[in-house]
């Protein structure tokens, strides 16, 4: 299989906000041989990279590291033998394209928060020039989860002469308040985070600190919305921490009573490996991009933004995600059916959580193969409509069988 | 009616920790006369205070503020001609109770993190002594919601021949891993402010600055966790802010293009009166005795831990609440019912959230009042192994009906 890593430089861009960029800088890899009609963009989640597959080539590090191995790959779903798979880090991350971290090679010095806001828009339009220099016209598939999802929506609002089918996975046309508020919170713990300093932290005489507690309470913040009640049940429980766990940052005395608890290790342990990998500022451009994403943005509605898409749509969802619902995903087919697209809503009985998309292949796989291969009527795609006994009215997520 | 509101030495007391205060002061409110067998223990949710009634007596903040007026008073569910109420401010709080910014009477300085770590068991046990200071050998009721809930429990276990019935509201026998995630990383929030400086930060000497950066975050987290998603849709969508909303804090330079929402303006907005009426310590260390409550502790299960009581037991919930949920409700409720203890479980229908107990007077009021009144078969007292046609598992909060 062919593998290609690069950076390429597309000009200067102008971002939705206004701004523009001299050099717009552009990390991306590709698999497999471009035939004509068989490219497939697969788009990241919030703080993913271009490095989607390939295990073993590149340092690990997190969902930035080969984060969807299971699934890309030569005779896996997304199978590169047979498929060119292009997969971009988006504008405003740190994973090597031009965001707050990268040079503005105006001063020489990084951006900081001169770097204008991204937006997924941006994100879709940057994809789109690349695939120009790439000499790819059109996309066979655009298929990505969570923001990624909302990134697969932009494609099909956006170009909807330039793919064929899409599949948002975990995704919505738009967070609800809930979700707004923690990111909310999560961008607040970095930007009270002394060490930000209204975003100017990368050079020594910025006293070379970063805003590491900040970064690491937003990322737990994250990670807690990424798991269900029940999967944290499961794997930690209430039982204290059993690895000899040194906190990297200071605790109350109570601690000397009260148990570590295992839950508050693996969160405290996953953040400490996250500020090293990822930049405080990225994050809070990228959850903004999330944040005020909204399918409907310029239309009547979602199925007016979706109209003009007359491909095949593929929408997955996980039953114990409460960052993108079930419900969301539903609403987002029934803007498809609206629009008489072609659409299937296939639900993954999975209490896992939001991340049940990058962890459970299994359960992706099989759909999303067929899907491609097969369209709507392949045999591992299923649709809620397809049940007699399916509820018209769901549940709203939080509430409980209780509910009447 | 006759109200007292004061503050009472009970002298030495030893914490569950094993460590000693020379002098625990407890601030505390009764209501109406005492005539022997009429005594009603409230307990006040996690920032709450003695004042649970009795608007405009005192200056107005929050919960602290007669936080249960709607139930408490002359004619109200907990009918203060009829009850003699008493509610305390627990030991650890900053509402005139002994806590981390109390003066500890040796050095005529704050305690601050020298203060000893405290328990539901302490507060139950300083409830307890003040009780007997006040000449009351035993309580009709005790009748408390969320952590206060479990305030109630603890009375049960510890002092199963002192009460008579028990009203846990949106409680449960322990937090779930979800919100102790949550509650640690407000306890992160709060000890990564530089301004915590290990919690000594009352002084002048200590730079005289409050760590009400992290403060605000860990209300933030916390008042997240008192909403369900769709009472925050309905409340505030995704709605900008209209109030001209000055942020209190640095932001990131984006929030020039994005807009400042309602819902971040709101939580943005009590997290700044928060900080004026809490004290950071008493946070942590209250959520520390949150998360550290464990029914069955000591015992073999929940069941065991309440075999000794023999009153009756109302358990209210509420379907939205994700805090504590329905389904630990229900748990207890067996726990109770394996005991033979006379027990109802009333499940509210309701999408509030947590803050329903505080909120919705007009669903917890008839049931409560019924229970004291009536017991068990008052009339508006429901059960949920009344219906026939209840499920016996029920749906894991966060799922939808979509699970199967």
């Amino acid at each position: 299989m062919t593998v290609e890593s690069q950076t390429v430089s597309i000009g200067e861009f102008e971002f939705q906000c206004g701004e523009t960029i001299p050099d717009l800088e552009l990390a991306y890899e590709t698999y497999g041989d471009f035939t004509g009609d068989n490219a497939v963009l697969v788009c990241h989640a919030l703080t993913g990279s271009a490095h989607v597959a390939s295990r073993g080539r590149f340092e690990e590090g997190d969902q930035a590291y080969a984060w969807w191995d299971d699934i890309v790959g030569p005779g896996k779903a997304i199978d590169t033998t047979e498929y060119f798979v292009v997969c971009v880090n988006v504008p405003g991350s740190c994973y090597g394209s031009s965001g707050p971290s990268s040079t503005n090679p105006e001063t020489g010095e990084p951006w900081g928060p001169a770097f204008p806001p991204v937006t997924v828009a941006d994100w879709t339009d940057a994809q789109r020039a690349l695939l120009d220099e790439l000499g790819i016209p059109a996309l066979y598939a655009v298929v990505g989860g969570s923001v990624g999802g909302m990134n697969v929506l932009e494609w099909a609002k956006r170009h909807p002469d330039h793919v064929e089918k899409i599949v948002p996975i975990a995704a919505a046309g738009r967070l609800d308040p809930q979700c707004l508020a923690l990111d909310g919170i999560a961008r607040r713990a970095i930007t009270t985070d002394p060490n930000w300093n209204g975003g100017n932290y990368y050079a020594e005489s910025d006293g070379g600190e970063h805003p590491d507690h900040g970064l690491a309470l937003a990322r737990e913040i994250g990670h807690v919305m990424y798991f269900s009640k029940s999967s944290m049940e499961r794997r930690f429980g209430r039982r204290a921490a059993t690895r000899e766990a040194e906190r990297a940052f200071p605790t109350d005395p109570a601690g000397r009573f009260f148990p570590y608890r295992d839950v508050e290790s693996y969160l405290d342990y996953n953040a400490s490996k996250f500020v090293e990998r990822f930049d405080a500022n990225s994050y809070l451009y990228l959850t903004r991009a999330m944040d005020n994403y909204d399918l409907s943005s310029g239309f009547e509605s979602d199925a007016d933004a979706l109209a003009a898409f007359d491909g095949e749509a593929l929408v997955m969802s996980f039953t114990g995600d409460w960052h993108f619902t079930t419900q969301q995903s539903e609403s987002l087919a029934d803007a498809l059916r609206e629009t008489d697209t072609g659409v299937a809503h296939h639900v993954v009985d999975s209490d896992y959580g939001h991340d049940a998309f990058l962890v459970e292949p299994d359960s992706v796989g099989p759909p999303l193969s067929d899907f491609l291969e097969e369209g709507l009527h392949g045999n591992a795609v299923s649709d809620t409509q397809e049940s007699e006994d399916e509820p018209s009215d769901f549940a709203p997520v939080h509430n409980s069988l209780f509910s009447r």
